[in-house]
């Protein structure tokens, strides 16, 4: 899935010790260590799936010898009843990792949902609709994963590894020109430069400056379209701030190259998903500790 | 705010290294470092305010010396337009950590707005608005505690704390009063027990194991009222399942205790918050490394 | 063991990094890494045994292919000169972990074997004997794992998880009411509250307040008996304080439900465990690093 | 206190995790978070004073502006009843971290107290009464620094930092002078050797291979003299192995430079120490988030 | 020094403990406690200066009360004999911490001084040095860093900041266009593509395909001219591999953006730089634990 | 390779996220993850291999199927165009690790070389050539390592384990016999003294004062010569400070035991090491999430 194994690792243990701490004393106290079932994970609504290796390696921190078998594509549109994932092992192991796993596979299957729509908009322009910085804090990387299954792009990982100059910057280098300088003569030669214009004469200022990349502040569609004019291919244009799916389409028309969405990992809902246990029946006894 | 502190800088630090990693090129190579400014961040939405003792974290990890004065009351309930802090301090400082504060606020006074929402709408009734485990992985306890900011109160911190036993537990255990047998006997005397059932006759036999809550799963409020009528304040009831803000009144008034409502954390949309500038100017000259 | 494994690896490592450091001088100067031996764990003295799976995790960190073999149950009450397990393995890993391995079986014995020795003096009465929050810092929850092995039961595991509401909050709070009142309000309705009573007009108080556990804080036999007979049933009551092996039945004989005992974890003996290396011999050759 | 800062700040973060976790649900909710008190710590039983900076660092961790000024000196020999400190601040605080400071303390105490009687034992003799690797796996830099607290001597550190050649290293090497060779080879000129020799043969081997140190194990006093009037300052002697209060005197008269007491770290009772909160009253009022 | 202070702290945290452990034995032992002290960090060699706030937060995390003074600007070009800082506090923590500050700044003044030195050869040139990630593994950022302090600019930061398309990343893909396209397609828009060519073919390829650099690969300066010639500002021009001291000027007079020399982090030899303590003296009395 | 592999898997994950972070932008986006390949890693110089094991955990922590066979002993002098290990597994893997692993292979072997070669230059004499605490912050155990690969011994590891009392320890303590009668007092009995010499009296007061080890700091070979004599062998003598390859042999002909050289650790050159990809082909298709 791209995302570094040992990250993931950490991130989920971090996770298991927040709901788990030092023990399921339901799970523990009620049900027999002995017990062995299957579960199946279901889709409750339409939607795109992302997360199942988060969820597989849920499972596979808890007990290594749990099997998890994915029924579908990770990316999958999927409707409403699907079962997702097939689940034999230890029944205790099940349900002590069950929510966690559940939590990841909502919220990042409500992302790639979202992302998916939304791409689905504008599927007639060449044009990519990116996420943002506005992550929940903690989550970035499995976030814009799954920005990505839901068929959107990302936008730089965070402060490290592109220019992105707003009007602040601006006002405190005292110019569009001065702050593009500044940032060419510090930042590696493989960094882009992008400069956010609130205006036109804003995307005329940062062309000249030598931006790579510029961002159209919550412009109206109708300076959009000029911008692209204006630019014409010299710049990538960024259209940033209050698109909706409402207006996505006609953002899109006027020949921007980017449509950056906060929403898709602030706002995107959870999709439903479940988890349900199969027959329950004694394991072939294992040495246990 | 009664969160350990030790947690909340661990916390803010992995997210300081997830946002800005070795640093912010921009703000290095355009903002010169005398510089020093105000900023105040601001409502841009009607809600209620969770989280300011989050982000004056945030910037406190970033430079000890930025002043952030909070304007109004952690969980006061503000129009937009309000200003919520004032800082003072360094601009690169302010411009580093305004995304990860801002994004921790939004999220945060978003869970505690749709709080008050529902609290305000039971608050002829002698209930409480419960969150669950349906948090986002990594955030519970500012989750929960955003939960208790907004006016609600909080379900089990996680599955070492008190015993929920569900369905498969149920299954698992050969039956309610047998679950409840081996919980009591396993778990610390200080632990109580709760045991979710799908009809009258469940909550009768819960009742009749002693449970001491008990979860009335997927009930209709007939149902429920008359769950109430049977119990009679021999045990705890807690409505669970697909409460919205139109059925929170009428589950309200079956004289249920509880009522837990997982949107609080899973759906609760950002609450818009914002971050502006003030004047920019050379700071007194302090040694610099 | 009912342990989350993430929890006991992170902890083993912390100790062997304790002990071991960057390696150990002797063993990988003197002992030749190809040698593999046989090793056997005997207790010296009679006891009950606990930690064989903590000890297990200490030869599995250093060496996955290393073969641990418990001879007798975990709980398994041992005669002096029993054997507890067999390792078969290579020679330098036996004596690299061979301490650690013991400092735990040692301490978790002698809390199981002290333990287990106070059980059986109320074995009797319907009574639990349960721990405190007095345990070593950082192996809490192994200390409470070796109280249930040795047939006790758990307090609270810690200020999180329960409310215990003692005469310096009673103070503070301005009463047994009020501070009843003040918890109830504020803490989720999983949680128990236990209240501090020094005599029988404080047990009074507590139960009118609601209490659902009332500790008998360093009463006599005669009032705890007193106290037994006015609650009756309607809360649990926990003795505490001074209870040592000679008090032990007459304490139980009041009908409290509790009785905390301190000791089982700041006080108890450790269990005489040693570690014989068997036969020497050269391993078939396998790839070496 | 010559412990590391750092490890001994992260020590007990880990530690307050564990007892605090989230947060001390009493204290939060009885407790007004205004109210200011002073408290007392005070030894409820003779002994010798270990790990006040401890106890100053656990509350300093919680609330850096709470006052801790130690009464006595780290290392007092004191009389039951004696203040050892004395706590101004936030009764909130005093009251969350008491059981933490109190848990360290009293086991640091109990070391330190046994290690002192021990040593007086023998005070008329020169040699040194050193501690063990058995000490509580976590803990083993704040015991050793007990063990010096109490006016004795530390062994080794661990497994890195000297080499202790015993039988079962010296059958896989083929013999004491093959095991002393081939570490002699192998570590650090920094090193010193030190062989096991279970009898006068084996002393007098291990001192012709050229042992800094000989630990005479588990031999009888008879032997020992014979040992010491055979090296006669040579090696250094160590004598080791059930060594009690009651042979201490007859060991150290034998002439050996060294006896190392594994009951020092595992088997010292702890020092009963208890804290009390003085008058509370409301805080001058502070900036609270 | 733009360096993300949680992870110098995190970094030097970590060295200290590799260091100094549980403590510096010698210090601890043998310099009495209250004797304060001066020290001068002075340079033995003509060189760049590097490191000094690294060296300052190593001081400062060992006690936060000693002063670290700097005596040139981080970045001077100093002749041997020159006095870098003066440090004012405790004698013990100055000679404690010594040798790790000494080792950072050698290190980072070595890296500083070869890159400064290679700067000035190409000064007529409008080209930069830029650095690989050859970097030693766990000081990536601060030798990043002192490349920047010396004069020099970064290359990218790791795999995860920008494209670099490699003659093995182009074998399997099938060809530059195919792999440019790809990496087109899946990475930001915030993202440079560079890549690898061997020969004036590949650089025509890679231009054609839309390369924003082009690596030319042990290229000789003959086809470097020709390539720059060629390209003729369309991608910026790195030359890679094997360039020395001796070739630097030749290669800059190709025409080429950017020179990028892996020697300047893993073969810059350390500037020689010691630490001289002055007159010792005791410090007025402060509390001690 | 006698580390713990605890701490080489931390220290290498730590070095993944530092060169991988997130994830290899160019090898996810270009190379399709089913194809295998075979590669080769080759010493492009003579030298001491130095690191198989460490580059052999740096695949194995990214992908644990990847097979990893050395082709020489660690150890091995190679001449350059040796193979020295062969790669077999997923392309991706093997091109997202190669960075790393050369950079540890290239930097310890570098070590293993010049410490090869510096004890080559003294084999016909008794004395060990041994490395310093001038080692690179983070790396010292990996270090110290390939210095006892190359041929060469390890000096103390820290400040932890041995005493090395220098001229500032001196004048603090008041005189060489007063330093070396407070260590001895204080430290463990396992610990070696070591004191740093400036003259033929400096080594006579050491020898008096029972000096284990006396360095012998920045002397000519006139007063070596002498020193040995007088000594005798009552103590270790170690020449320290500005050895050089063209110095070695007549330090070496003084008679003392050891011979330190920083430059073992600080100055050695990289020994040039590349990895070639073999032909890609694609898997067997396992499951891949």
């Amino acid at each position: 899935m791209n995302i570094n194994p040992q990250y993931l690792n950490e991130l989920i243990d971090r996770c298991l010790e927040e709901d788990v701490g030092p023990g399921d004393m339901t799970t523990n106290s009620v049900v027999p260590p002995e017990l062995e079932s299957t579960g199946h994970i279901k889709a409750k609504q339409d939607g795109v799936v992302a997360g199942l290796p988060v969820a597989r390696a849920v499972f596979g921190r808890l007990d290594p010898e749990l099997n998890f078998i994915p029924l579908v594509e990770e990316g999958a549109e999927v409707a409403a009843g699907t079962l997702l994932a097939r689940l034999e092992g230890r029944a205790g192991t099940i349900l002590t990792g069950e929510r966690l796993a559940l939590n990841f596979l909502q919220r990042l299957s409500g992302v790639a949902t979202l992302t998916y729509r939304s791409t689905r908009l504008v599927k007639d322009y060449p044009v990519r609709i990116v996420d943002t910085r506005k992550t929940t804090p903690g989550l970035r990387y499995l976030e814009k994963y799954a920005v990505r299954v839901g068929g959107g792009h990302n936008h730089r990982l965070g402060l490290y590894d592109a220019v992105l100059i707003k009007d602040n910057h601006i006002k405190a280098a005292g110019g569009i020109r001065q702050a593009v300088e500044r940032a060419r003569r510090a930042v590696p030669h493989t960094a882009k430069i992008e400069v956010e214009a609130e205006d036109l004469a804003g995307v005329a200022e940062a062309l000249a400056a030598g931006a790579d990349i510029i961002m159209l502040d919550n412009m109206n569609t109708a300076d959009m379209s000029e911008a692209a004019r204006l630019v014409n291919g010299r710049a990538l244009l960024e259209a940033s701030g209050g698109v909706t799916a409402d207006t996505l389409p006609a953002v899109a028309a006027t020949g921007v190259n980017i449509i950056s969405v906060g929403a898709l990992t602030h706002s995107a809902p959870a999709l439903d998903i479940s988890l349900d246990l199969g027959q329950l029946k004694p394991m072939r006894n294992d040495i246990k500790l």
